[in-house]
């Protein structure tokens, strides 16, 4: 199993064309040969920070130009699932082809359930979507219930939304075997579309589920044997840029945790990889990789969370 | 097999909200539970002309407003199979649990291979996305090479694309596995995401695959029993609110070339139905339905394509 950030795909700093998101998508697939090269089944989870935020702005500014509704982050979610998947099927498309490979990559739509009564619903956090002066916050909190925040920065208000925590993953057993039919499966796209669940009936909420969290579980209900975690650096560091910086090539669970409680890895990039891994390899997972795509060719890369 | 258009999601008249999609759908869906009633496995392969329509207006909204780039039609046919097959999933949700039956919904991002050379690229028909004025019109073309025409109702230019015939749809021989076990399989969302293929590659091409087409290509290829086209009339009928009107209940594929050649059929509408009944049934399948989705629990319901 293997997770990357929306931002593999759609770039700071680029435009984010058409031909740039196909040229990232296409480096990115590359970097993964060397995990079919060692006769892995592949499955692919993905984020969509960067894609949902702009399909939240594009769905705002068909609301102010063209009058079309503008549709909740469930929603949204969807769409990039679809168009991050076609994208990553190209990018596989020309990597097999340049390898030689026969292998069919098949993308499902996927919902993920989390609970209605899960705490972070009570405190939503995380900053979606465009920015509002406070008087259009509050006509659209007053309309949908939506909480909205103003920006440390002040460049305005933004909607904010919880990041619930992943229970199910819907068809996994599909998933698991289609992985074992030998085809390389995209999934989980931008953590899952979430729903809760009632007495079986499902209804997407606003939220956004983590996506190393949710390829995490995806990772354990597979059984797979390895999860990786791509990010921008090649390891995991103690004191990360700072004095007495020190790359961690294996790590146990038990320090991992230690280090966490440490306070090592900041909370908006590596703690919640440095979780994932941690509650994957808790689950019977045999071990968590976090290390950078490019790094993939050297089968000792990253930094190794083992029981 | 069961094709039905966008519009049975995202009807003319009404603001497409969420809530009244969902209803939309929920109802939809309720309407196939007579199919699955007689036992039938179900693949279900949808149009997405209004959803894409809007897709490509919030496109150009955001670049008007935000400066995101507008993306081409492939891409934004792929966000649409991720919104339409999520909601289907959650109008399906919503109907098994009602009628107590225990069945995966499994959607698939689906591309479908037509020709580079495709005579119909060489003159595109369909008019697609926002309009623009004739100046704008020219600048996209001199950026792009698409064809833009004017509109005979004078509301400005708009891009035309091609409508080519459906080839080969990826993973077809998943759907046909995922369906024989089973699962409902949502496929060939608005036709398909058009590619072309050369020497394997595959590369997206602005176009609109016609959804009955590629419903009657997916139909023939996984084995389908039936393929029923949906739409909004019950039957099929000859001199259509002409004097003489008749509504036909069994015909055969002679018959229902002659009555295209008579031109009994408009070409917007009737007609492409009829062909892809047609081209189900000659390739080997063993009836086309072509009626309403409320029609669904009448066993002899619209008009029967027959060899």
């Amino acid at each position: 199993m293997v997770a990357f950030g929306g931002n593999a795909l759609l770039r700071s700093g680029q435009k984010g064309t058409y031909q740039e998101q196909l040229a990232n998508v296409e480096r990115t697939c590359e970097q993964l040969w060397p995990l079919l090269q060692q006769g892995f089944s592949l499955v692919i989870g993905h984020g969509n920070g960067p894609q949902v935020g702009n399909v939240m702005l594009q769905h705002e500014a068909g609301r102010k130009v063209f009058s079309l509704e503008a549709m909740p982050m469930d929603f949204c979610g969807a769409e990039t699932q679809g168009s991050i998947a076609y994208l990553i099927e190209q990018g596989m498309n020309r990597m097999l082809l340049r390898h030689g490979l026969d292998r069919r990559v098949v993308s499902l739509v996927t919902q993920v359930v989390v609970a209605a009564d899960d705490p972070m619903f009570l405190n939503p956090t995380k900053p979606v979507g465009p920015y509002y002066t406070k008087e259009e916050a509050e006509r659209l909190h007053d309309a949908s219930g939506a909480v909205y925040r103003e920006d440390p920065k002040g460049n305005g208000w933004r909607k904010v939304v919880a990041s619930p925590k992943p229970l199910k993953i819907n068809n996994i057993d599909i998933v698991r075997q289609l992985a074992q039919e030998g085809n390389i499966v995209v999934t989980v796209g931008g953590g899952g579309i979430p729903v809760v669940e009632k007495d079986g009936l499902r209804t997407g909420v606003e939220a956004v589920i983590d996506k190393d969290l949710a390829s995490a579980l995806c990772a354990t209900q597979i059984g797979a044997e390895t999860l990786y975690i791509l990010t921008d650096v090649p390891k995991v560091y103690l004191n990360f840029r700072k004095p007495g910086e020190k790359a961690l090539d294996v790590i146990t669970v038990a320090e991992a945790k230690q280090y966490l409680s440490q306070g090592h890895f900041s909370e908006g990039s590596m703690a919640p990889k440095v979780r994932a891994g941690i509650l994957f390899v808790e689950n019977g997972g045999g071990q968590c990789v976090i290390t950078e795509a490019g790094e993939l060719d050297n089968p000792a890369c990253g930094t190794r969370i083992i029981p």
